[in-house]
């Protein structure tokens, strides 16, 4: 189910629509993800009264409407305000009437989560029945730690229902995975396990819900990132019946459906409908173009190349080529003459001062002025084009190329930018009948055309040196003493933190974007801008 | 104490400084504030095993040194990593040996406070013996509960050392006071509260350390906002002795400093000297510069006037008039010629549309883009100039006059922009024997110039009905029912709370600035940018 935050009255309805549809399938229970009322996470408006107040009527209406599915059993996520606290809870109504609720035991207080600013722990075990089977709740994080397990099966729990809110991120399945086992395993308690689908700013939730037996096999499983009606059976012991599962996918396809969906959600939830992209003729811009196009619509978007006297003909042309292959008008709007008026005017100002990044930034400031003209007038978002390389080490204009409503590759190293392009070229070889990004624009080396002859690695360590030591240090938490001793040389490691930790207020002001790998510079990544920790002091 | 986030080698420095001080003063504790050896908040530099092992060296270097001041306990605050877990301890230091260390039992996780992201409870008491007194140790939040009070004095503890990183806001002294009252009140334990100076991004710490005798009343009290040597004796029962107190200080004067630190210790301590600040003629650029030029100095600050065919005449002579009285160079740069390129390279596009908000933003963009060239080519930090109203209802343009590195008065209301100026001018009255806000800009309607003959009226409530909205749902958490209750329409009220909910996205990408009020748009505000909860529907 996709939620969506604060929208009580469309998720409401959204419960109750699949009640209906698995009253009709003949299902017993009809479980739902971690919060499936309120949406995942409602961060501070979950301190506002007037939020739970309308969150209690709503699950009342749940309450009462549960007499039109007779027999059915409506497991709803929801905030539960009791003498004063809050709890993230499940409520069980059949037939107009509760049935008993549950409230979380483990509240995650790490990575993106701050349910401890909010929730208070509880964990009493609740069991219901359902045809003479014993049904136990839990709620996400507590499956991850084996108290709230061990009290379901003390209270005589046959089977666990899991209301999650998990995100994705590469490897998150098999991470979740093995903990469910471990705890199936640990407990002999078969589990069913429903995730949230849909993007919530910086989060993608993947949905990909699935049960295990009491073996600890995978016995059903949801298709990853869509709304799905995952129907699952019990025996008589309460153990979970197999079924046929999806074919898995490829990390580039999970990755580059993520970014379709943050993207899509992220626009359509706000009240938008279209995107604006400036093309640049290069690989990030591209890519951005074509998860835009399969986010939105090609009608929907609108490229915008703004060439100035550094732009090559062949990335004119390629911008060219890869909006034709997407199907999406193309407007050129050289800068020349607003960089000019530009420089004009700081001239008396800037008299007798040498070049430099100043007038490289002017032309990046100039293409996000236009792109957000372009989306006050039309009332196009527009989608940054930036990725995770280069906003970790500052390579980029705030309020230049950074500027815009999301960031649809921040979360992607340029490796990954490169690997998600092949794989979307792969895609429409089967699809289109051939690429819909140029194969120049994957082998020319990256240049950000600022200046003549510029290309990255006139700043920048080698990408893939880059990209090592980011996924490393930022994705993976691994120590610099460590990242040197694979072989990377340590001076550019420390050049690279340096770089790191100076380009922090860049992205204190970037845009969100979907976060897709176990670290992301979002919510995971809160580091202070004023800093003066220096790893170059403590390797001495 | 005046400690920077992540320089150990300089708070080091800074304690060991104290620590010589106090001992020529012939006094046998220097007491410092909460992870003065870390500053605070170090934020995810504590998920860092290379912050958290430098930190152990350079608090055994302290260790060392220590015997350097024979007979005096240096009390540190810092992290303790023990057992895989990490605790926010104090540890004291006498003779080149450890004397005793304690661990924070109340970890804050609301407001601005996220410590169980990082920190795991402890909270088992530690006594150690001062010329016969038995003291005891708390941190910060544990006075805020009678848990580690009544620990401490269980063991015998005849006074309480309390390490303090408690953030300033309007009124703060107050609350603290009545909860260090009751604190004493209630375990009979005399109290020392040495409270962290300076700011730390959008954190202002107001030091205003001070000491309680066992009848709860204040002995002795620091100035606030400068680091500053408080001395307290203690008789041989433990008890505070008396001495002078300095005279307070109005809520003005205090939040006037508290911006000047916040913006002083922002620019300094991120490495850089000077300011740039963009004047329009109006009231907040003008408290802006004079704030900046107290912070920095006049030499350091560059004013810039940009006008356009909108700016009047008046707006002219009273930015000039300001920049001469606060002794600041004005630099004018027309934007003409800058929107006339913006709108030409835009017109093909825009073709048969009517002018919009689209142009008013074109300028304010130019604007911004021309501040951040001259940061660019001076090295110094563009200062923003909007204020918490405008922020509130997002009348302001992002990339156009948000774009900076610091918003210096984001957390004022209108209102209290105009306090704050006045407040400025009574000071000039005397310093300066003149105003430095020129009169006219503190009584001429407020207007952004952006189309002809527009004022801030035109698109919003009266600035005193907006205000008064803000601070009580904002700052004060009140409930709609509430609001509307107090006499406001509420047809106006759910229009702000409408484009409060609407502006969160430009709020997500705005410069960090000082926070004076109980909650600000920052760490204490964390609202979902997709959120589609309205109070209107709850209100219907």
């Amino acid at each position: 189910m996709n939620s969506v935050v604060g929208d009580l009255i469309a998720n409401r309805d959204s419960i109750l629509a699949a009640a209906r549809r698995a009253h009709a399938a003949g299902a017993q229970v009809v479980l739902t993800p971690e919060l499936s009322l309120a949406g995942y996470p409602p961060e501070d408006l979950l301190l506002r009264a007037s939020f739970l107040q309308r969150t209690d009527e709503v699950l009342s209406e749940i309450a009462e409407a549960s007499t039109q599915t007779p027999g059915l059993a409506i497991v709803v996520g929801h905030p539960w305000a009791r003498d004063g606290e809050l709890f993230n809870a499940a409520s069980v109504f059949r037939d107009g009437a509760l049935v008993c609720q549950y409230a979380k035991l483990e509240l995650p207080n790490y990575a993106v989560f701050d349910e401890r600013r909010y929730f208070r722990p509880d964990g009493a075990p609740t069991v219901f029945e359902v045809e003479g089977i014993r049904l136990g709740l839990a709620i996400c994080e507590d499956v991850w730690f084996p108290r709230a397990g061990a009290l379901a099966r003390a209270e005589g729990a046959q089977a666990l229902l899991v209301l999650n809110a998990s995100p994705f991120h590469l490897g998150k399945f098999d991470e979740r995975l093995a903990v469910m086992r471990q705890h199936v395993s640990r407990q002999g308690l078969p589990a069913v396990f429903c995730n949230l689908v849909g993007g919530q700013d910086e989060l993608v939730f993947d949905g990909d819900s699935f049960a295990l037996n009491r073996a600890g096999e995978v016995v059903a499983r949801s298709p990853q990132f869509v709304e799905h009606d995952l129907i699952v059976a019990l025996d008589a012991s309460g153990d979970a019946l197999a079924q046929p599962l999806p074919e898995p996918s490829s990390a580039e396809a999970q990755a580059y459906a993520a970014l379709v969906l943050g993207t899509r959600d992220y626009v359509r939830k706000n009240g938008f409908r279209g995107g604006v992209i400036g093309l640049s003729g290069g690989v990030d811009s591209a890519l951005t173009l074509a998860i835009a196009v399969d986010a939105l619509g090609a009608d929907q978007v609108t490229a915008v190349m703004m060439p100035s006297r550094y732009t090559a003909d062949i990335s004119l042309e390629d911008a060219a080529a890869c909006a034709k292959a997407l199907g999406v008008a193309l407007t050129t709007i050289p800068i020349g003459p607003i960089t000019d008026a530009l420089e004009a005017g700081l001239a008396p100002s800037f008299q007798g001062l040498a070049p430099d990044l100043t007038e490289e930034n002017l032309q990046s400031r100039a293409r996000g002025t236009l792109l957000m003209a372009l989306s006050n007038k039309t009332g196009r978002l527009v989608l940054t084009t930036g990725n995770k390389s280069e906003l970790a080490v500052g390579y980029c204009t705030l309020y230049g190329d950074m500027a815009g409503a999301y960031s649809v590759i921040k979360d992607l190293l340029k490796g990954w930018v490169y690997r998600l392009s092949h794989h979307r070229n792969r895609v429409a070889a089967a699809v289109q009948g051939g690429p819909v990004i140029p194969e120049r624009i994957l082998t020319r080396a990256p240049s950000a055309e600022l200046r003549p002859n510029q290309t990255d690695q006139d700043s920048l360590p080698p990408y893939d040196v880059l990209d090592d030591i980011l996924a490393r240090f930022v994705e993976r938490g691994e120590r610099v003493t460590d990242i040197v001793a694979t072989g990377h040389d340590k001076a550019v490691v420390l050049r690279v933190l340096r770089l790191l930790r100076l380009s922090e207020y860049k992205r204190r002001q970037a845009a969100p974007g979907p976060r897709i790998t176990p670290r992301a510079f979002g919510r995971d990544w809160r580091y202070p801008l004023t800093n003066r920790f220096s790893e170059q002091e403590y390797l001495a």
